[in-house]
């Protein structure tokens, strides 16, 4: 752990090495060039394939165990199944069983059906976990208990490390709510069905072996082959890979809270104001009490304008399907569905497509979708004077939540955080933030139910809403506010020790979180 | 050319190296296990790329300069426009007016529409053509005028090349009916469409540098997206990147030729009476008139019995598409379109499925689509008495046909040739192939107007007919017959000088093809 470090253009101190690998500091976005080419898994031959195409072997432990599961080794697995998965801890247990040691669990998100791992990170069966780590999880991190050290990545991150092999996966278990059994596999159908499950597709593409895990095995061909099954070593029928209730909630809800939903009104008056809300408009938001709000305010301005979005990209819920079904959106593009009308129009309408991160995200790619939206809505865990963001730990000092399509999506042309002014009384606007994930060139506007800050350096925004009526306020006023209220909060103490590194979405290394010093 | 030859295990004399670069000799049907890594092109950037998506640029000219042309590059292009491509011959029409010299020309296949290279082979502006070579190309080639050696691969050797790196593209200028502003792109739509254009899959994937041009430039997202903008560099727009009436025919025609009939007619009663033709069958045949019979005939039997394929695999046409509608077929997988008729149902029948030869050919995969497949109908220009095919060479020793996916299909379980007995007076059963391209372990019937001859080594199949009826005998007697009423041929005569090289399917060397002697 004791690895020389540096000051990042930041200002963060970051370490040259993690895990025993060099590592390259963050130097401004935009400013890092990558060299070399892209990560090559080993050339397969048909002639060690089944002829039949059934590639059906019993079990997970025998495809694991055909695979070569063995000490050291990274295991890839997506977050599709969300708080129902119920696949990821099901590896653990056999490689536990089988005795295996120091694995390396690299899932595209973790959830809090994932505790369980908890115990094979006290007992060596992993050796860390490299994604997002969310309650307990990120608290056994803070608390340095990891063997490794944690990194963490945003979506599009996690595949530009899969593409350039700064992770080699050795095995990705891929989850697949309908599979074929030469392991073409769709997010759709059956009785564990999530929508899409492209957060799979880079594994698929880039580990040494894949394996399939379905509880619908279907007739050849499934299709659309979100997972192509010539990629793919074995397929495994299990009676559940999910349970359904949590796997996508049943339907996804505005906020009912007063203060979030004025905080979305201002969001949307904000929005249209200022003129970026326009025919045509691409716009993103997330699932969130708020997030949601904003989109049926959006909705409404729409239709009452006339206008129509070209496209949204979801995460993708029911009050995009019905932007998407009332005609006041051209076409959903789709990384992943949240409740289960989303996950029934995936199924059905043309018109809302898979859209995987691979494609979306992917910093390390000819374009990205990221910068062609026109609004992006994102939220944050704190924001501090210079418009930096955190998302990863709270005030406490604690990791709680992973990045992530985040930083990918400061990308977008104009990004608006619409957040509370505090939370349990904490304030969320800070002198600095705890953790830099996004630096504050990137976020354009600050909306909480006290006013909106708007980034200096966007000027043109500024002027837009000059008269507008719109509470226009300074971030270091909002603070103030904050704090005349709830007091200013003590800052947590930390160790030297890192216990997790933050990458930016081009691989270097924005910042690092420290074990927590125990608070007596 | 001078190069060091050795004996390989179809007993045929070839080189060690080709263009100057090491080869590995054919060591047998699924003998050979490639070592080391996929090939890696550059990480790219999106710091590189438009931030609004917008990859448009003024002209190909403009584009091929932005990828850096110049000398000894390799282009890839794809034949979907077939007869009717505008799009190739004027990369080099552009490269010659630049003065660029020793280029690789790879396309996934040439037409007579492509003739007009031979002046830029002449002049020195391409150096060979790696791809298939018809009529007047291929006859140059034999000649022995072609500068470099010519490389003939399969469908699916031409991704496993791409994929393995044996062939590195530099820039893949990919046609397509439809595209988005960002690159994404697909084969229906507009005035120029084609169906799929799946075979641009693997260059796109796999080239440094990526053009799509486009006649049809669509809003953004151009679903579905066969071709993802993430890995393209530009978007050209031209007037018309095809002929409509030669990119497709108006319409497949079955034979009209009583012999060829007769042959159609022998084949379903085979395939029925040997009981390979059953319920759930998967059948693959091409765009030919005798193999278009057979496909009627089949449609016919399945239509009685009230049997449904599960799947077929296309090169599709009309009459797939009918057994699709009328329910004799479950789904078509199709890489690429024959007729009008077919783009139709591709653009309009979610059964009808593009499947690029990316993923069903590739014999550098995990699996292939061809060993899946439980009836395949292939031609071949020769077969000799161990069954050998030859698709490439007539027995005059001209190269007058490219492989297609010939090769790859011979691994499907049951192989039936269904060819006349002589062409023009000429035997199409001789001693030795000409050129070998499918060794005869691999081809289990052979089917003439005047016989059926079953390959030893399937005694399955010897059995399941005995007592039909059916006109059984052997390759000799049907050549002997042959030749009493055409005469036996003069064999060609060549020189040393080898012209072009032809690979087995995982990219060995099975055979070469050498300069004709000129006839005085």
């Amino acid at each position: 752990m004791a690895s020389e470090t540096v000051i990042n253009a930041a200002g963060r101190i970051v370490p040259l090495e993690i895990n025993g690998t060099p590592v390259i500091p963050y130097k401004g976005v935009g400013k890092h060039r990558p060299e070399g080419r892209k990560y090559s898994p080993p050339i397969a031959t048909c002639s060690d394939y089944p002829a039949d195409g059934n590639k059906v072997v019993s079990s997970l432990e025998e495809a694991l165990r055909l695979c070569g599961l063995k000490n050291g080794m990274t295991i890839s697995t997506h977050h599709h199944l969300r708080d129902g998965d119920l696949i990821s801890n099901k590896v653990f247990d056999i490689a536990s069983d089988m005795n295996i040691k120091d694995l390396i669990w690299f899932p595209s998100a973790s959830f809090p059906c994932n505790d369980p791992v908890i115990k094979y990170l006290e007992d060596g069966t992993i050796n860390r976990i490299e994604g997002s780590m969310n309650g307990p999880l990120g608290r056994f991190v803070s608390e340095g208990k990891m063997k490794g050290t944690a990194v963490l990545r945003s979506h599009g991150g996690r595949v530009q490390a899969i593409q350039d092999g700064e992770v080699k996966i050795d095995i990705a278990v891929l989850a697949a709510p309908s599979a074929d059994s030469f392991g073409n596999a769709k997010g759709t159908g059956g009785s564990s069905a999530c929508g899409v499950i492209g957060y799979g597709k880079a594994d698929s593409m880039y580990a040494t072996k894949v394996i399939i895990v379905t509880d619908n095995l279907i007739e050849m061909p499934c299709f659309p082959m979100e997972i192509e099954g010539n990629y793919v070593d074995y397929v495994v029928v299990v009676d559940k890979i999910g349970i359904p209730e949590k796997i996508v909630s049943g339907t996804t809800q505005v906020t009912k809270s007063p203060d979030r939903l004025l905080i979305a009104e201002l969001t949307a008056a904000f929005i249209e104001k200022s003129g970026i809300l326009k025919d045509g408009v691409t716009m993103q938001a997330g699932a969130g009490g708020t997030s949601l709000a904003i989109a049926v305010f959006v909705h409404q301005i729409l239709k009452d304008k006339g206008w129509k979005s070209k496209f949204g990209f979801g995460g993708s819920t029911k009050y995009m399907v019905k932007m998407l079904e009332e005609g006041q959106m051209g076409h959903i593009l789709d990384a992943q569905a949240f409740d289960l009308d989303s996950v029934r129009s995936i199924e059905n309408n043309p018109n809302h497509i898979a859209y995987p991160v691979f494609n979306a995200y992917n910093y390390h790619s000819k374009g990205n979708l990221t910068s062609l939206m026109d609004i992006m809505i994102l939220g944050a865990t704190e924001i501090d004077l210079n418009f930096n963001g955190n998302v990863v730990t709270h005030s406490d000092g604690y990791l709680l939540h992973g990045i992530g399509g985040w930083q990918n999506c400061l990308h977008a042309r104009n990004v608006i955080l619409p957040i509370p002014l505090f939370r349990d009384r904490i304030p969320v606007i800070v002198d600095e933030v705890t953790t830099l994930c996004g630096p504050g060139e990137l976020i354009d506007v600050v909306i909480t139910e006290r006013g909106i800050a708007i980034n200096p350096l966007r000027r043109d925004l500024i002027e837009s809403v000059k008269g507008s009526g719109l509470p226009i306020r300074s971030l270091t006023e909002m603070k103030d506010e904050a704090e005349r209220i709830c007091g200013k909060p003590q800052k947590p103490r930390f160790e030297d020790e890192i216990v997790a590194a933050v990458k930016w979405v081009d691989g270097t290394v924005i910042d690092v979180i420290r074990k927590l010093k125990p608070v007596k």
